[in-house]
């Protein structure tokens, strides 16, 4: 049996109407002798309508009841579009995550699936029922509820995909694909017919909120199709896979940007063994997601480190770095939250110094002064100033992706 | 371990302030090695919301759909009630119905309890934490979440009781025990201290809508000791036992009355034997429950039969009894809405002619007409016309319950 995953984010059941309308899709989409297993997540807002009711009896609600709590969101949504689904005349049934089967480890508000059962998807399947599966919840050994955290709906239906070895996963939702760059910025982005899983990790990690990260990984690991489409229209989305199964890379497929950033610096540390390992280390044991790094060298044996972290973390990352400035003997610190973080992702960057080249031009161009530059195998960041972040985008996007779109062939990339 | 199960209806839970408030009342009686059971209904008009929902997308929704979306209301309710008793810092753990093993038969949306497993609710009281368990739920053999219907919380708490060998059950409620009679209708009616399971389920089947039917069966059936109590006050409620149990049984413990009956006579039918089988097997056929009945001979060989039915099934039996009346070659049949149907009910009846003439006297003093009479071990009944049920409820309360109190020793019951 053929198996196609189809999932639906909040805003697509949002409403009773969206509900039915989505209904009528999955009917309409329904082939003969095809499996068909939808993932949905709460209605709208629920969710944060059942945070704030637990934060009205509970200051610091408990992850376990929270998850407990939550999970209703879901259990809402699978029942009343199987209840749709049946008004249209088709077989369906609506499964909890506990009931299908989705083990995770124990930690609650963001738990990790570790197995999927298929056994009860499978038997509903062979009677020819539709199958909807609540997305962002599990079960743990202890028979509690469990959910995945952000984007866990995404998670639950690759990880479905993954273990019903499902021919394509769909996940629709209020965009109808990924772009070469922001549409609300940038007016001649244009979507992507296809995207391989590590430029779809960037495109996720760097600000395009269409896929969830966890959920791309898991994908590229189990080699999930996944298709990224409109919920409110029949068009082609754009198409997640591997390198090798796509016709042809692009040079450059995209460019995102990133405004939740901040730089900090350490000054005039000296120069000694360790030193770099003390800062990072204390900075790793607090989960603090350290970015860009720079280690420039001082005369008199003294260094400046700088480095990027995420805005939210800022207030802790300065009160770890002020002690650590003391311990080490430095001059102290410095930070900026107004910087932003442009990037080129692209599977088919191959020489990548021509490309930075490219890049680097782009901005000089328009004036832009680049405060850091990382780079990784298929991407080139560059840490500008915040004003000039959409600037630096529109010049990108046309020095790349208008006048030169460069399709490097398969052969070319291995 | 000693332990209690304490049950809170929706009403007690409606707000989260309602809650806070339930949580508080919960810590406080908290007893050291006392294991402290709660189970608790959907918040308010939770329910009756969803079902709104559910019609919205399915004027026909499933069973089985509707039991996986309304199981959602005690899950919220259990969570949030959980966070509040967290947040003064008792330690406590919310279970779903599933989650406990409360299985069930496979009817949806009614169904019955076949089995109740400890062993999770024994782990977390041992562990020394309040357990707060989601009512109105089970699950049934193929895993799939059931709903016990109306009244399903007071059953999940007897059922607990049952199986937990509690010392008591408590329901808590919006009035603050089981009256003599309606305190809305009757003045000086007044609390009961004590009452007998059948007592209990004569009130309960007849109006008094303090506790489910299903819940007092299953209390009778396991012998568990139940006390009906106000949810807003710290009072003492109504102890529901066996009689052997009480101190004392009254010959006359209350005076119900029930509007929502109606009155059908299938006239003029040939006198044959199994005529009274024909009529009331097709009623039992459909389901429908009947109540008194009379049969009364006139001359010519044929007879009246006439009895009573729940005034929401008197269309369906009219058609039945249209039928019946073709087949059986009756003249016809009558019926008439506005009729109630008062009864006294009392374990002490012991010489049942003396109350029951007592009974007559006081509708008589009064100027009502008995149309029909019907008795049982513990209550005579009586149908009157709609118009006087208030007058005679009043007549018959002043006549047993407030001047002449009488109350049967124990030994002169058994």
């Amino acid at each position: 049996m053929e198996i196609i995953i189809k999932k639906f984010g909040g805003s697509s059941v949002g409403s009773v109407d969206r509900i039915k309308k989505v209904a009528r899709m999955i009917v309409s989409s329904k082939k003969k002798n095809q499996g068909l297993v939808v993932v949905v997540s709460a209605m709208g807002d629920t969710t944060d309508r059942l945070i704030d009711m637990a934060y009205k009896v509970n200051p610091y609600p408990d992850a376990r009841e929270l998850d407990m709590l939550l999970s209703t969101g879901e259990q809402v949504s699978i029942s009343l579009l199987a209840m749709a689904i049946l008004n249209l005349g088709n077989s369906v049934v609506s499964l909890t995550g506990p009931q299908v089967g989705i083990y995770t480890d124990k930690i609650h508000k963001r738990a990790r699936i570790v197995e999927v059962k298929t056994t009860r998807i499978m038997k509903e399947l062979h009677k020819n029922k539709i199958v909807i599966v609540a997305g962002f919840q599990g079960v743990n050994q202890n028979n509690d509820i469990t959910t995945l955290g952000r984007g866990g709906s995404d998670t639950t239906a690759v990880a479905l995909a993954a273990a019903l070895n499902a021919k394509k996963c769909e996940i629709y939702t209020d965009v109808d694909g990924v772009y070469s760059g922001d549409p609300r910025m940038i007016e001649n982005a244009y979507k992507l017919k296809e995207i391989s899983y590590d430029e779809m990790l960037e495109m996720a990690s760097l600000g395009a909120k269409v896929l969830h990260p966890r959920a791309v990984e898991l994908a590229k690991q189990y080699n999930v199709k996944l298709e990224v489409k409109s919920s409110f229209s029949d068009e082609r989305g754009t198409e997640v896979k591997g390198v090798d199964e796509m016709e042809g890379v692009l040079r450059v497929s995209g460019v995102t940007c990133d405004k939740k950033i901040a730089k900090i610096a350490i000054l005039k540390v000296p120069d000694k063994p360790g030193v770099a390992y003390k800062v990072f280390n204390n900075l790793s044991k607090a989960n603090i997601y350290v970015d860009m790094i720079i280690q420039s060298i001082r005369h008199d044996n003294v260094n400046d480190i700088s480095f990027t972290v995420p805005e939210d973390d800022l207030d802790e990352t300065i009160a770890i770095m002020e002690k650590t400035a003391d311990e080490l003997g430095a001059e102290g610190i410095v930070y900026d939250k107004h910087v932003a973080k442009v990037s080129i992702i692209g599977a088919g960057m191959g020489n990548k110094s021509r490309v930075a080249m490219k890049m680097f031009q782009a901005l000089a161009e328009e004036g832009i002064n680049i405060q850091m530059i990382s780079t990784s195998e298929i991407k080139i960041s560059c840490l500008i100033d915040l004003n000039s972040a959409e600037k630096a985008m529109k010049a990108i996007h046309n020095k790349f992706l208008v006048n030169g779109i460069e399709i490097v062939k398969k052969q070319s990339v291995v």
